[in-house]
């Protein structure tokens, strides 16, 4: 997939480099760098993973100081092995420090978001099963979580409530039942618009089998046994995903049961930091 | 110490609500969801924990709909258990789930930093060490995580470059050496900013304390021996931080050295989300 | 469908406010109203049609003055006639000459989207086809605009670019032809994302339905005898909307194709302004 | 009368890029547009106008992609044919497909009101009075929009609420009357602002003449009689200006009455969208 | 004149108070100051002078904590003398001790401007002249500056470079001297726009008054005979402004050659801040 | 101290071109300066100073025309003499002549507060005492003047409510006496912060120096005599900060009682404006 034009990118990186530099700016750098420095700096994976975030990266680096050369081969979405350079950047040593912790913290969140996504992939690449996310993102940051998950090979869900219609159990008893639900949404919604229903049991999966309107079924903490017979049951008719709990030790069981999709919150809430480093030579 | 003003907090609410919404608003509450449906709904804690992240998520169901009734006795700082209400909201059922998400999304995170930090408080309560976080927090959230941070019972750190000078091995490279960076940074640095200076090993220790100029000295990636005879040297002249790969396991044994604080970036950049759930009347 | 929260709608109406208020706000009644003056003032129809922007002429009343009481029955999506009172609003003379031309400006143009889209609705009522919007919108206004097509009885399209894929014939020629478009399309789009595919001709319908990966074929510029032909051809397989010169006198002969969808740029390129005045008790 | 700065045009533009690009961005050229594709598109006008937005239209698609090359040797202000080439864009063929909507809602909509004010300046060429705008202008475009009418050949009326003082019949009956109200303006207008003051009757006219105060009398919705007859009346001591249901066929006839400007509010709330495509080579 | 919405004041306020606060928010009421502390405090004039400002300071007590309560009955343009209380708050402690210094430092400032202003308005009583500001403001401050100088009893300039043609010795030379650059403005400035021209002798007014096209004539650095000179050539036909170096010594003496206004950049660039305290029962 | 990055001082200054240039551009240049024109400007000081914003001013130039050339060896914090050029500017006549009165302000205020500054500096130069600046600054521009406090050989005190405590009157008041609020702050503040006391007797200073808690004590408003004594009972235990009324005539006096600092509020809040023109060749 494209990247993004830095249009998307930018509000959200010279929030988090204001958020940094504060008022003062960086007065460590300020004091104590001499004007003049110059350097070469390289970020430095002290883990294997998958790159995401290299071009907001860059862009920090950049948006700081526009005079700074960033250099490179590896793009978002590829693997890297631990002490593989990611990016490289020279210039003016205060700028580099300036802005190594906010690029930082954007690469180590993201990659770390990539790589986790890489593994669940990994699991179910025997199976059709797609590994996608969910809105369990950090506020604030859903557009670069979610791209991250596309670097690690899954898919995205819907952006956020505004571009797909995603009915769960709260939206199901406040329109009374399922048919009711489906009728409304079928008589509302967008042409352009996919809708997503929950079902946590079989028998709400074969009423939402019995009236039209869903483009999706959740099937949400049922068991492997329940999920099987559920992609029997549809056999083909809707695209199923699979929800609630989906460990890393359990996805392949799941994926195995013919599921189309299985979400993942753990992927934007939980995982872990990949740990990166700027290595400069002074 | 008391709560901030909402001013402070409210921008990054609206972004996280707009983020959300997206550009057409939750369109599945708008095409199923009955007017005039109102209940109450309680956010339930699926784990004990510590709480933080409660008047964020008052903010945000009143941003969303002025006319919701926020009710609760927790208050951030304080602890749950599981199954505890961390609050109710009463209103209408649409705005309530409209909501849902950003809030749990704000309130897991944040109950997650502060449950963790008090984790690690708990372990180095025995010895005057306190736990304070560092830099690596995520891009737009570093405001409420420092909170969450003491909200667990945990000390802040800097906020940011612009607060306080922290001089790391890089400025003492560039700037010739710690005497060098020490002059200069007493020379500049105003009288109402503390300085810290990094140092790896005891040598460079003694050059710190050879000269004047710091306030505080980051022991970075020390072994437990050598920080207390760092604590023994420095014999109360500085405030002493221990640094790096401070793990639960080890941070009782670091406080015991005798340094005054332990910065633990784990508190805010690996803190699992604590899951947090919305149970509904319908 | 239910209504917005203001929350969406605030950021356009502030904006506008300022864009009239400039930067000295009015002169024109700073100068000569008389402090402590009073009035009642009514939104009145100076023709029949349909309301949209009612909630947001209120916002735009309220924003200025929280003190002016505003009233009325009328509702967004419901008619009007001639002479009708659409909204009331009683306070400060000066609060409410000041906010009058932003909400008239917002209130003319939205209910002139909504009452043509209901004029399109109503001559394809025999048929199963809905009248659609494009994303010919007035640049900042897309979401106001769209909600009047939903106020006057049409169905909204995508928002934008970016919550569902419309291949157009621009793409197909950059990914070498229909099945490589759609493949790419396949591979790479979200289960939660539409897919539109625009086709010229009936040999490029037949590509597409040769091979799978769309949800939504546009017949662009196509006669009605060749939109029937595909009706035909595609048997309910594909949601089908029909594109291109949409005017109103021909709306009834394509609706009677069978497609499903009837996609017309003037709804928002080019309604008129719908005449509404403020009359004021003075 | 020369350009304006990108600086007041930009927010606009990136406003309506965020827009449409959504959340995700571009996700049809995303997803299909291979990498490395570059091309040429033009800018192709399907029917004869006056151009405006070229210089809009032009950082639309710089500001999407900084290396897009635009070429073009229109424009704003100057006329053209049916056919003719308005602007070349060279460069990665996403970011023109993805810029091209923006651009074209915004040329479509500026020519437009160019095209039709440069219609009405052609109606009263052998008078001296000259064509202005009014405040009816689409929320958040005013600048743009009466930027086209200076374009057509017309005048600018004030520019908002801000600057200049304009007293309409409600203005005149909160303050007791035209001599009251022209006194009140007197005292307190500033000397750098033009002020106009609404009369219906000739009567009303008198009153104005007997007191000084105003700069412009604006003639609202009288007939041609009484307006020759104000001219006389006025004799050139005041700005005259006719409003009221200014459509095209009667303006030649207003203007004989010797008035001075002549305000057509059609110009920015009725005018239609010129048919502008994008051309492209693929 | 009557206040302004706050709608216009709110922006310039927020970020004012978002800049004292910081990132963190009042750290030392956060920590010293006791939970449910409430007290009334007075905004104590500590010299005579006229009110400007007051509105301002409201809205900053109010944006920090909206449930403080704010009384007094002096006004934005009425005297104060040297005790007088400008303004009562009562609430929260740490609250009023948090908005104090924004409060105070908009008041002291804006005070300190209709004070001078009035000190100005004095000298010239006698006579017609009124005494008017100019662009010399501070950066981002100019709305409320330019209200300090209406509450001091002088007259506002124009606003800014949009709002009205100000044409200076540098544009006419571009130009090609006074008779080219009238007749530039006079075909194309709207006539909603007041025109003035910049003269530094007596024989360029006579230019001046050789062509027609501008309203009001600046005498820039004229001494006082010419000045009068000047009143009696031009003898009404057109508005005369003088400036340059305008002292309080004389202003009388400018005054009594009978131009009509006076433009004082002091006011705005070298006002003394008047000081207020804030007094509070603890 | 090296400058700060561009990205902290483009918001202020945009929002200052913003409103001088109001919502239609320079009307007079676009008027009235033929297009093409193009020279060299020169920023010059009418009198001597110490420079200030040469880095603010350059930004506004080249934000607002980036083809616009700036030259100049003058740095901020350098002094120049009457008639020196700061700047020159060569590019398009219009370009230079908008943005002129926006540099102009802000130069002439920066240049204005580093000036006085530097004549405080250079009172006290015989002593160890610095000059520092508080918080009463210009709403908005509290980064830009504590820059020029730097330029001017000052030294900044804290930047606002959230990098430091500082405990005044009314915060002992609240929280019941000086033992009281020191222990708060000892168990609250974070290590990186400073904290400072206000103390108003020596009384009050014993009360400080038996506990601990400070960094800094404010001696306010005390008399010399009582300074001295101060400085002799803390002997160099804490750092001593003298303010209250501190006029250029009084601080080599107060300097030479041994304080630290001595705080100036004057510096910013009444600094006169530094006389800079800008020089065309026209």
């Amino acid at each position: 997939m494209r990247a993004l034009p830095d249009l998307l990118l930018d509000p959200v990186i010279r929030s988090a480099l204001q958020e940094d530099l504060g008022q003062a700016g960086d007065i460590t750098c300020r004091l104590v760098v001499p004007e003049g420095a110059r350097t070469e700096a390289r970020l430095v994976a002290r883990a294997g993973g998958v790159a995401s975030g290299l071009q907001v990266a860059r862009r920090t680096f950049e948006m700081l100081d526009p005079t700074l050369e960033i250099t490179g081969e590896l793009r978002d979405g590829e693997g890297f092995a631990t002490g593989d350079v990611l990016m490289s950047v020279r210039g003016d040593v205060a700028a580099i420090l300036t802005a190594e912790r906010v690029a930082l913290n954007f690469l180590g969140r993201l990659c770390g978001i990539a790589t986790m996504t890489a593994e669940f992939v990994a699991e179910v690449e025997a199976h059709k099963a797609r590994i996608t996310c969910t809105r369990k993102t950090t506020p604030g940051l859903r557009l670069l979580e979610k791209q991250a998950v596309l670097h690690g090979g899954g898919a995205n869900h819907r952006f956020g409530l505004g571009d797909a219609v995603m009915i769960k159990d709260n939206h199901i008893a406040a329109a009374g039942g399922i048919a009711a639900v489906l009728e409304r949404a079928r008589l509302h919604a967008s042409h352009m618009t996919k809708v997503e229903i929950e079902v946590d049991t079989l028998a709400q999966l074969d009423e939402v089998l019995a009236v039209c309107g869903a483009d999706v079924v959740l099937l949400d903490n049922m068991d492997t046994a329940d999920m099987a017979e559920a992609v029997e049951k549809v056999n083909g008719r809707l695209v199923l995903e699979a929800s609630g709990n989906m460990r890393l030790e359990r996805v392949a069981a799941v994926a195995a049961t013919g599921v189309d999709y299985i979400s993942v919150g753990a992927l934007t809430h939980s995982a872990q930091t990949l740990d990166i480093g700027l290595d400069i030579d002074l």
